[in-house]
């Protein structure tokens, strides 16, 4: 800070979850009060770098608007930025540099996530939507696993499930396996017609095969085998990847995503006691990262 | 036929081979012999209708000229086209109104491959390329089963076994999994960065994925824990179909396609005293249909 500064500049935090839907901003002081919040659009940084800027920004200003705060203030922020796709190619190092802010720290979103479910303490944390990544963090700093994408990971993932539901009604159908009730439903969807369950997976994205995955745990709690035996399959690689991270003498594991409470009926008993409700969100998370950072002393 | 034929007018049959890298064309009297052949451009009528067209006509017109046969013999012959692609979307019905012939049967080359295999014998094949597909032929009838191709398909293919390694490789990466030499050599390959991996299966097709087939196949030799374990599972896979398939009373079981033969080691017993070597190709299984269905009575 230098003499001429105003009054306010430079006490600013901006914290930003940005994923394929939408983003969020924070704009708080940085004794950690919120003065401003706002929601834009998609902010996936990998799959549209140029968009996730324009939204960011877009929205970062909606916010500042709405708070009151000047274009000055901003220069003089530190923000994180929890992230959609920051895990892969160079969006991290490109970002900042399109940024209104004075240092800007671009994390992947799963961390921010992880961050915020378990609000600073201990423990390890599952994350599981359209994707899957887990994560654990210990004595503040965190460590993330998997996530590694709809083509050769993502296990236990809404993706992952109704990839394999079609793969099994492909198989169902020629024969090799029993078919349950849920094949049935999901085949006569298409027409009773496997070549429309190919042609649809010929164009589907993570998000369509996502779709089926409401109705295999909604049949996997009417014992169809189909459906059970990949809700199970899931749950191990749940099981197993938690075990795998919980930091030595921590006993808090939270399930986080769309899906994340929905596996608890199917993990161990050594899993589930330790299970707590997640404290925050990826924004939540974000905002602690840069109160950690930029905060006052 | 009628009175104003000229002598050998209608006395041919066409056979065409087309996939994903060329076409074969042969043309043929009707009581068998050969006249003429010649190779052209890919053929695989889902992924490129226009280019298929227009390589199997360029490729058929070739065959003309080298064996001194003219249009008017074109416009009375009949063909039997097997070709990649044609198991799915409509292709089978609009191509024949593109082509010069008579009468165009347009089949799967699936379909051609395993005729030319067994060679008109009772018995099932295993197609195993890039992709993977089985059939049975019984009483001169080939029934096909599987082939729905790489997202939901293709077991044991080069392409799933690719896949699956890579997958298998982030695995180890990430601790859930012991990692084996082949896992050792394929990270080292990327750099040793899993990101790396990760960016190539995005943009990878099956036919760069089935490029780790040899390695998996040549690790497997070694004992490679990994690669044992996903070629027998493609092996089982491999089994299960070809039991499912085979004909009551039928003896006869042929692996086609470039990994067919090198699946023999990994097959039970009950299966490799039943292994004959393939009869004929692919263009030969189209050619033997033509004359059953077009030939000289």
């Amino acid at each position: 800070m230098t003499a001429d500064d105003t009054i306010g500049t430079g006490d600013l935090v901006v914290a930003v979850d940005g994923g394929g839907t939408g983003c969020r901003v924070a704009i708080a002081e940085r004794s950690g009060r919120i003065l401003s919040t706002a929601n834009g659009g998609p902010a996936n940084v990998f799959s549209g770098f140029d968009a996730a800027v324009t939204n960011i920004v877009e929205t970062v200003n909606a916010a500042c608007v709405a708070g009151g705060i000047s274009v000055e203030q901003l220069r003089q922020a530190d923000a994180v930025l929890g992230l959609a796709g920051a895990n892969v190619g160079d969006a991290a190092l490109r970002l900042p540099k399109r940024l209104p802010f004075r240092e800007s720290l671009v994390l992947w979103d799963a961390e921010t996530a992880i961050r915020g479910g378990l609000g600073g303490e201990d423990g390890a944390a599952a994350i599981l939507g359209t994707g899957s990544v887990f994560g654990a963090v210990h004595g503040g700093t965190a460590r993330l696993m998997g996530g590694w994408g709809f083509v050769l990971g993502d296990q236990a993932s809404g993706a992952w499930l109704g990839r394999r539901l079609l793969e099994r009604v492909l198989l169902a159908h020629d024969g090799l396996l029993e078919a349950s009730p849920l094949c049935d439903v999901i085949l006569s969807r298409f027409g009773n017609a496997p070549e429309e369950v190919v042609q649809f997976a010929t164009s589907a994205g993570p998000q369509a095969f996502a779709g089926f995955a409401p109705q295999v745990l909604e049949h996997a709690a009417q014992d169809d085998a189909i459906a059970l035996d990949l809700v199970r399959g899931g749950a191990r690689f749940v099981t197993a990847s938690l075990k795998k991270l919980l930091p030595e003498g921590a006993s808090r594991i939270c399930l986080i995503g769309g899906l994340g409470a929905q596996y608890a009926p199917y993990l161990p008993n050594e899993i589930t006691v330790m299970l707590a409700a997640p404290k925050g969100n990826a924004l939540d998370g974000a905002l602690a990262i840069a109160l950690e950072r930029y905060g006052a002393a």
